[in-house]
């Protein structure tokens, strides 16, 4: 009886949520459908086809299998096989990449108007640019993870550095979008980092130049600007920002393509949370930026920067520190 | 040989450890069990059903598809078809939608111990209104996506921000969790939150309210709180929180539901990892909060607050900087 | 004609590339392969095989479903069931998690040249240990459930800190990853933490010793390094590092597995962005770390330690603000 109650009741609501379904679905997308005549909405109909996110994710992880054969596959390698297996490799990446770096650029000739009759062989022979650039790349990347465990004590072997360190997960990245970024290819250089960024919480900017040997621990929360230049042998931690001065809200398109982000000389060590910002700031060579600083003005080289410590406060049992010596040392 | 004794070795192993796995599975299951009788642990057996995060990511992915017609799908869209696509792609929403509403009220019905005999037409009709906010919200993206190309200079173009902006990513997730959240639906907006948290590394609480217009650059790192109230064309960047202060360990319940976070009025910019804590802090129209500092009061309309530049310590090749000028200007 | 001119035109580009394209890939096939002949790369070709990172996720997703019965799957469990359910899963986790055991011991052992042939035995017997393991897991990870809801206003309920609270994600992946690094697993335990750490924004080196009922709020951005000591019922908030000092570049293999982290007692609250550095740094029991502050020393128990306000600059239409009150109070 009260099952039979219930289900009239369900029924009940059932035939109520059905009619305003059927009301509501209708002119919910003659609303969506209505905003995109106005100017006030982004959609992508009628376009040129756009690169697709998945197959971006499919290239970073087949490059990865490339750069580091044996340690990201199931495959067991042997001396014999290897070059059948990175021909294969290969093959197959030049296929899916030309075929997102072709549909990059027929979206961006569409967005300026241009005709687009070359954008499939621009778009063949970039992508052969990029396999070109693997073997340096490799020898590149090897020198990173030489930088990671000289850099860190707590890194116990070259494939713990390999699997684990989200650093060098996002230089990886970087190296493969900077060479699509030099090559001048839009919108897919900034897909393939951000996919790191999301990864490992490093965002390294495509169009930044960055030197050999260069180490981030830990990494979460780095910002690395566009026009952000990085010497050799550089090592940063964990939510360092190299970054932009915000700009007045009128200025912003007069900045474009212009230098804005801070040059980091060879050698020099920033402690995490650091934030330099601006085009004015040089950290000189072997200079040491500690921890929480805040820093728009250049630094000369062999500088140490630190917070100074009677910036705290000690309230209750504590009593205050001086400051007359170095923290670092 | 001595492949016939490794042999022999392995399967006197192997029985071994079958022994020992016969023991140490069972033994383990019963002491887990046992750790349910007692208050010591969380398990959800014997209990309504509980909305499924597999689910929950499906509806987000499907909603963005929605609002951004065209972008996130591989199937191409034109004007004919548009109002199809949309119809189909919004009753699937609908159906995957109400069901785990309707799951996530059980689940909170039942935490009260309370009947829940109208939790599936109050679901159905949650979802509803939740479809009908689609087109508002398209709008309110639309300005977001605005606001980040007129933020940030190494914006490309729309489809850049729209791609790859994580700051989009964390404001579209949160604006319709918000939805949920004023539609009192529990568990699944901080479900879906999370989700772009994790993607983002960008915390939004789905109880925020957020002005049009917002910016969030970088973004990692970035918290904001579940009282705060953020106005229009606001622009905020890494690591910034916009937190509670900790409470005493028995002040924490009644601090629940209460104003706990920070107000920002229209057209503030807060810089890279900038800390402002507590419902005392109300940050005045057009001001600018410097990277790094750490605010617990209100600060005027018009201010720039920065760290005081001899908080910083030079040591070695460099000299002390004067703090006389204003580093942004 | 046009057709036919644009079709022709395609085929020359094809040809072209496909020309391009059979010279360009075994060319830099070969460059890769020579790369190997000198010491600027890294390979793992011809080796004893490595853990699988696809098969550890699999591995903590199973271990979840066992500490939090009920919680990550759709299988709706009963009483009655849940003592079968929990034998299939444990079981299972047995299987894969002893396969991945034996390959990184496999692994740790071609390393330093060493036979491998108790690699089965000892991975088998370590992944028995593990599983003895989860009991007394799961009673630790209530109470760190419990000092989440006791430590944020804004949780609602078990549900959402279990369903979506990063810092209890990280929280149980560690505390997994700890009991295989205390049972000496090679390469293993920092895999898994770093899956949680791209989760969740959350670095927690599995070396890490950490008490009872420990809460991290938020979370992206948080560090605590290999030799860290924290006690019980501490609360951090997101940003906070707890590590070391940067090293000289040729000391660095002096400071490997000798403490070189902080040391936090009892009842410690740090907030977002503290950095705390050095194995000199021991904060005593009670202490509060306010936000943005850099520490490389002691803390006496019951002390607060605040950025000093002064240290702000007021520019503009604000007033300086007076230092004379403590900003927690």
């Amino acid at each position: 009886m009260n099952k039979r109650a219930s289900g009239s009741k369900r029924q009940k609501n059932n035939s109520q949520t059905s009619v305003s379904l059927a009301e509501t679905i209708p002119s919910a997308v003659k609303n969506l459908l209505a905003s995109c005549d106005s100017d006030v909405c982004f959609d992508h109909v009628d376009a040129a086809p756009i690169p697709y996110h998945e197959a971006v994710v499919q290239i970073i992880q087949q490059a990865r299998r490339i750069l580091f054969p044996g340690y990201f596959t199931q495959t067991r390698l042997d001396r014999v096989s290897l070059e059948y297996y990175l021909g294969q490799q290969m093959t197959q990446l030049f296929d899916s990449l030309s075929k997102q770096i072709v549909l990059s650029m027929q979206h961006g000739c569409l967005r300026f108007d241009q005709p687009c009759q070359q954008c499939t062989e621009r778009g063949n022979k970039t992508a052969l640019q990029f396999i070109q650039s693997l073997p340096p790349l490799r020898a590149v990347l090897a020198k990173d993870i030489r930088a990671a465990l000289d850099g860190d004590p707590a890194a116990k072997s070259f494939e713990d550095i390999i699997f684990s360190y989200p650093g060098l997960l996002a230089i990886t990245v970087y190296r493969m979008a900077h060479v699509l970024y030099e090559l001048e290819v839009p919108l897919l250089p900034r897909i393939m980092t951000e996919y790191a960024h999301g990864l490992a919480g490093i965002d390294i900017h495509p169009g930044a130049r960055i030197g050999e040997s260069f180490f981030i621990d830990h990494g979460t929360g780095v910002v690395v600007g566009e026009t952000t230049e990085i010497g050799d042998r550089v090592r940063i931690y964990q939510g360092v920002t190299l970054g932009a001065l915000s700009l007045p809200r009128d200025a912003v398109d007069q900045y474009r393509n212009k230098k804005r982000h801070p040059t980091i000389e060879d050698d020099v060590i920033i402690y995490s949370n650091a934030t330099i910002l601006g085009e004015k700031a040089i950290i000189g060579a072997r200079s040491i930026i500690g921890g929480n600083v805040w820093i728009t003005d250049s630094v000369p080289p062999d500088t140490k920067v630190l917070m100074n410590v009677p910036g705290l406060v000690y309230i209750g049992n504590g009593t205050r520190s001086t400051a007359s010596k170095d923290p670092l040392s």
